[in-house]
């Protein structure tokens, strides 16, 4: 529980500066993935510049899952790109700090961990997509995250596995949608990477998620039901963990980074 | 003159692999803007690694000029996502060879510049969006290259001014379809950068582009003729030329990169 009370709603109407103010003075640090309305949200990677090289490269050959919205200059604290005045120390919610491959703390800031030689990596996340789907009513159930066996093109130290979601789709004219709608936000993971029968992505229980899960039990898949999978971000928490980095500093699974930019403002058409 | 001569129509007919095998036996050493017609064709930049952070972040940062399509690995002469077959030491008809910012040669092979240490850049050309104009028969003028006043988001040594291309579209429907068919190719410089008076991105004589033009004079602009802007990739020649770095090695500039992917393959819809 944060140290103020927000409803959904309230979250939603604030404005990205409004909210990132918020988490900058501690007084919000749970989940946060209704704020801000229509802004894009965003996947963070700090990281030291010694796996800058190979972790772009990373991200260039597996965009779907990790689309580069933002890169910083080193040692520089503000993505110019999509929240200029941000400060990367303090404006997630919560952080997940690993050191060598550990996960070390889940602090409210990373003052006491940042340094000048850190890069930070700002990636595009479904939340875009997910508001477009709402606002165009497509009828869907979200599933949960899975690691795939859909491999990873490597780059240096990282490689590995995508991660990705998994949402039921609800007829066919909502199939379609989703393909066109997602298509669109190529900054945030794009169109699905596959599409029907999980096991061909090596996934064998659709209905116990290795990655995320929700407490509750899922439903059974319907018989008008097509199960969409898209890349997922938390793939470059994976690959980094495998890398087992000297520093890796990520937002919380819940805790995206709230960028500026309106999602419409970085579809491609 | 190559060593053989092909007809615009022959060179267009034929497969990548084998115009690009044409290339390597030193068969065709001419511009090639017309060969392998529907093939994304592309630039080449092949630089020694210690500018491979930097580069990798310009280009992410300026991908309307410089829209990344492969990158291959430190000292490998193939670039896996888009012509894995392929040799870049041999498989374009002509580079340009740059030491310190200094062109020194012109030569058909590179194979007495290759070192262990290069990296190769793929970046995609805006041959892939004049096909699909002329498949929708839009019709229009290209007119020349210029050094725009529009600045680059610097990383490391490169930055400077983008280098645009300009095309005179002819009636408004035109002009929507240009619009409507280059977003689609965002692997390939996608929308237009700028739209309208040359002069608001500091081109002051569209009749004397000081990049690229040709021999002919330019018939004047008409009515209902729209001036539109794209990035151009000579935009990365130009930014290395002034990094001045220590070996830079660069297609000739009509000597692009046959890919074996479709243009379509690469589309974002």
């Amino acid at each position: 529980m944060g140290k103020k009370d927000f409803s959904d709603s309230e979250l939603e109407a604030m404005s990205p500066k409004e909210f990132r103010d918020l988490t900058r003075r501690g007084e919000w640090t749970e989940g946060n993935l209704q704020a801000c309305r229509g802004y894009a949200q965003a996947d963070v990677a700090i990281i030291p510049k010694e796996y800058m090289s190979d972790f772009l490269l990373f991200c260039f050959r597996n965009s779907r899952p990790c689309p580069l919205i933002d890169v910083t200059d080193v040692g520089s604290l503000h993505p110019m790109r999509v929240a200029p005045e941000a400060d990367l120390r303090t404006d997630l919610s919560r952080y997940r700090v690993f050191i060598n491959g550990e996960l070390v703390a889940e602090p409210t800031d990373i003052e006491d961990y940042w340094r000048d030689d850190l890069v930070g990596f700002v990636t595009g996340c479904s939340r875009t997509f997910d508001w477009a789907f709402d606002a165009a009513n497509v009828s869907r159930r979200f599933i949960g995250a899975y690691t795939s066996d859909i491999p990873l093109v490597p780059a240096g130290p990282f490689g590995g596995h995508m991660v990705v979601t998994c949402r039921l789709i609800k007829g066919a004219q909502n199939v379609v949608r989703a393909i066109q709608i997602s298509s669109r936000y190529v900054a945030a993971h794009g169109a699905p990477i596959h599409i029907g029968d999980p096991a061909l992505i090596g996934i064998n229980d659709l209905y116990h998620p290795d990655i995320l899960a929700f407490p509750e039990p899922i439903a059974p898949q319907e018989p008008d039901e097509v199960a969409l999978f898209w890349g997922c971000g938390i793939t470059l928490q994976i690959a980094a963990m495998e890398a087992k980095p000297s520093l890796w500093i990520v937002d919380g699974r819940a805790n995206t980074f709230v960028t500026d930019r309106l999602s419409e403002e970085l579809a491609v058409i």
